[in-house]
């Protein structure tokens, strides 16, 4: 599928980070070009999968030769040990890939198991779990899919597939209810747009309900704030949606998530998830 | 400095991925493109900074003009609420840059950070820190700074500059000692080349020894190992340098330093440490 | 601002494509690199203006001596004379970037143009014109902001940022409600996005509306059809936003605004347009 | 052949312009990754097909598992409803492929056809008919041979590839000779050149034919004056080519043939062709 | 100008090939960021200079700070220690650059000079002295502009830019005269082409002047053959360029020149051209 | 293997640079596009080859229809007449990328043999032949590989991956000696790294010695300065390896050779070869 075209600048970008022009010296020194070997990938923690569809893309790119069977896919439960795929080819070549697949699923797949622990916390409420613009740069894209992997959904993907109004702006304004209104006249030129509030307070809310956003931010408010806003939502002849922002945590958002609110956002599961151990055995 | 063409790439690519083509629509629907704001970046958590260098070449790259003044340099310890740099220019500027700004310093920050808090425990031994490869693909090179702010010190770039005889290597080779003398023969024709072998146990430790290698990498030993290649290595007329790695952690590591070797090369620093806490103040 | 980034790469390309390796040899020939002279650039039409924001980066490109005074703004009427700028400069350097500027200038207020006669038949009308996606390849970017220009709208700006569901779509869910119902099954984890169904018939839109569209796209419905649909959408208690599409020219267009539609799409202003008669003068 | 690399760039972008980094979000939301379905390219109006010949190239970028029947070839006549191509593959990747691959046809079949209607007016005529560098940024390649598919011939690419001296370049030399003198000392250090000139009158004209060029452009006369130009050049020993430009329409190109020149050259070809209606169903 | 945009790219990949992702490692280690030197570029050989040009955007690609003022200008005759720059800056910038600036200058001065060489023996004869498709891969325009500079003249740049029918395309059409027809049936379509064609023989020369084309190539003719093809050549009422190609050498070309041929042209000076011994002194 | 990634490159761009956009237009004018044809690449001359493995690749990158037979590989000796390659395929194709090949064949093949003319001359020495960064730009990957085909070894790829301190960087830190301890202080926090230090005269060696550099190199001295200090090397209890430098010529090298030094550099090996003459012919 086309998509795999940002996904590809990646991946040649990430091998020549590591290869240079002159390759991987040590196999030259020490294996010769026909040496065939085979090999496993295997994660050695408990956690979800993310980043499967890079291995076989990586290997393809170092040399064709490789041949890449896939035992897991994108999301599976891993137990320790569990078999990520299984490798067979030139022992250049696989020793050339190996440190550069394991970054990206170590990573992605770091990301995915922190985004599930989030998930499993909020099981049985209404509440959605939304990542955030809080990435790794060049690689949201992965890790927007790894966040999916873990059973999360995605918020927007940058600055321009979506407005949302934050207090910088709500002070330009005058008001979140004015700051809405000026959206609202940009998205008349261009009406394929979404417009969200982010509000501090009860009364930011009230005000910017009023206006008639898409999506309503309540930003680092407390639970029993968020309650407020939420009743009040409810008894609206049109709610919008309410997403929960700011400080959250494996230990509130269990809390926040009983609300009521829609959507619960965490910049954490990306920023701050440590890296899955996994690793590739020569057999 | 021609180093920071590499640098540009990398900001260029991560506003693309902010930015889309469109640009920000938010700041675009609420701001004209001449309101001017000052701003200022600060810590709201107590680390090491690193990454600063990238504030002004992300903001140049958005607005020339959007100034920059720096209030910290590389390294600096920060303390809640330290500020970073002060800010002013076009307000739809200054937002368009401003996550992919934070993105940069609160990752690259944390890795200063957990470098630094490695470092402090090893104090006083003749141990350094290392790196490793296991780092976010298409960012080493800034990763590779920042453990470098930290205090740490840089293991070889990737696989093109140095050779690192690993135990897949040792056992394709026969022996640890068979494997360098493999090497040596390589760099006959590429003198300016180091060469590092891994040993897992004492045994393959004296084995290597006898080669003649530049450094030998004692993988996953407990202390006591360690100890007692070190020893062995102290009576030689050549010593060679010894580097300890595998499964570093805070509670280990000044036992491991201990022992008396060179090097402790630790992944943890770059693979999973957390975002450092850096804010966007508009004032 | 940043988004110039994908412009400026569109006018290196351009100019590459013009100027090859051995660049302008006419005027190698004929001119040193050292005389100067001023020109100006004007329309031998009326139309409306659009691209006058590329003049200047194309003859910097160029070279950096070259000066351009703006004399009428993105989305201005020219009237036959009218000038568009004054340019200064080495005459070689002008002469180099004339065809270039033109191409661009001619193509883009041409589309700014046709817009402007469709957007000038639906006034007083609650109508709003969109365009589409049917855009010369590479530029859709330039002719979107041509059709602002014009006075036109846009709409969704690729296949990523909105949910179109178009009859092929419709046929394989069942109806439109099963396709718009599928739709928003995908967006519980893509909440940022809209979405639209398109419809053939009053009967598919009664099916449609009753699922909860963000719009519905009236496909080649006759007048009388269209005002059946939107009689019917007024009744209802949360009307959805209705867009007429197909076959939309010059002579019908008001007849279709006054059904009550809220916005009308046309292919042709960007397809079909024109180019504006626009030449550079060397004074 | 290797001239589709700079094909394959175009397409590449074309593509990015369309899908973005998230892809069709549409298709994805409705379909699964396997259902194929077949489909055909048909022309819903007459005229010549060109751009053939990209079709393949676009889906195979996206994905290889879709396959493209040819069942017409480059120039050849389009009736209403005539097949262009079939094609076959999964649904989610005909889609993703469709908007771009019709907006090259469209542009440039309706310049191939714009230009074939010039044709056929000046057929049994000594005179040919040119375009020239009025072609839409970026896509001059792909214009060029649009031209050539409906009869036409291709002037310069670009300004690299022949000396062309228009009025700018005359008045600065003088004289229409003493500019191709000028053209002429340039030409002996590259001497695989060849060297037009512009003339706006008859006066001009036996001016510049006495210093040699090998070809004249007769600009914006009247008929008169062309065969004039032309009566006097066919009594020289060795006459020059004679090129007529300016203002060419359906109208006036067999007057303008008819005058003896050997070219006609025309802007409005390239810049101010219709899309021809072309489209994609799924069967 | 424009085309320093193609020389821009190769600057910037000249200096990553030397300077990688780490920079210049030896001065970062002995030389702070700030310590300033003067410093000359000399020649140590007599010969002519080619690629002054490329020193100040070396330096300005690596640092702004660095100045350099020339001192001689492309095609300058050098005598043992004339200065070619002078420059003042970071020691460390200047440093990076040395060694990129010198292999441009070195190469392209070897090239101009050995030009100079050739040209030098023709003086006073009607040839003039051409370069060839034998140029090093990615610098073709870099070493046409040292033929240039050196006093030769530019054959054409690439396969696209002139028709030169070789033994092989006589072969397949069957003599010289049918070569050039079928080159003129292609030429009725891209009218801005001249046509050459080479003949092995005084025979196939007659073939092939009777047909037309715009210059002929004597290919490895001896001096008796050539003269034998300019005095048939001069008798035509009109005759057509006449180029000697082949085994071109510093003791022949006089002789090849003498026979009366208007071009000769050598691949050994572009091919074989050795090194002019240029350095750089830190002051 | 992934480091044809950048060879890729150079392929790409080399044939860019002679096909341009339109194609190699003599054999589009003679040639249709299936006519087949088989060709022999073969030496004119005596020498070595190097570059035999970017013939498939470059007529790949031209034509996926063309096959190459490799006859001889990268480092064989070639005799007149010596086939090094057969070819078959598109007589259109061959021809495309016959001068591409060709030029990288006699460039590369020309460094390789100059390589192994001095090698000769050094056998049954202790010396090995080193290269230096005097190569052409962009070319260096393909320069070195040549040397080593020669029989040459490598000296370091750039400025990023060995420390050479030269007399500047010797004269600003004072000594020899203070250099090489301003050098070991970076190593620390860059371990993988080698030091080497260029001496001008015995009294320099002594002093860079004792402060235990990796390697010294012996710039422009004579073979009597260089016996001494390899005298005194040599009754150390840890000799650093010798590299003469300067100057070195066919008649000089076996006499520096043979005053004990371990390596000698060379830049006329890479920067002054001459081309091996290879010419293709269709058979």
């Amino acid at each position: 599928m086309h998509e795999t075209r940002s996904i590809k600048k990646i991946i040649r970008e990430a091998l020549a980070e590591d290869l240079g022009l002159q390759g991987d010296i040590t196999s030259k020194a020490l294996f010769d070009n026909t040496t065939t070997a085979r090999a496993v990938i295997r994660s050695k923690e408990t956690g979800i999968l993310s980043g499967a569809y890079l291995i076989w893309p990586v290997f393809r790119e170092i040399d064709k030769r490789v041949t890449v069977t896939p035992m897991r896919t994108e999301g599976a439960v891993l137990h320790t040990g569990a078999e990520i795929c299984r490798i067979q080819g030139p022992i250049r070549s696989i020793l050339a890939g190996e440190r550069t697949v394991l970054n990206f699923l170590q990573r992605l797949s770091g990301i995915a198991t922190a985004t599930a622990r989030f998930v499993s916390r909020i099981r049985g409420t209404r509440a959605t779990l939304l990542d955030t613009r809080k990435t790794t740069p060049l690689l949201r894209l992965l890790e927007k899919r790894a966040v999916a992997a873990g059973g999360g959904s995605n918020h927007r993907f940058g600055l321009f597939d979506m407005i949302l109004i934050k207090d910088t702006h709500v002070k330009a304004a005058g008001s979140p209810a004015q700051a809405v209104a000026l959206a609202q006249r940009y998205r008349r030129s261009h009406p394929a747009i979404q417009i969200e509030v982010e509000v501090q307070s009860p009364e930011e809310f009230y005000d910017a309900v009023s206006s008639g956003p898409d999506r309503i931010m309540l930003d680092n408010m407390c639970c029993q704030e968020m309650r407020t806003c939420v009743a009040y939502n409810n008894k609206l002849k049109k709610p919008v949606c309410l997403e929960a922002s700011g400080n959250v945590t494996l230990e509130n958002i269990r809390a926040i998530a009983k609300t009521g609110v829609d959507y619960i956002s965490s910049g954490a599961i990306t920023h701050s998830a440590s890296a899955l151990d996994i690793h590739l055995v020569i057999l």
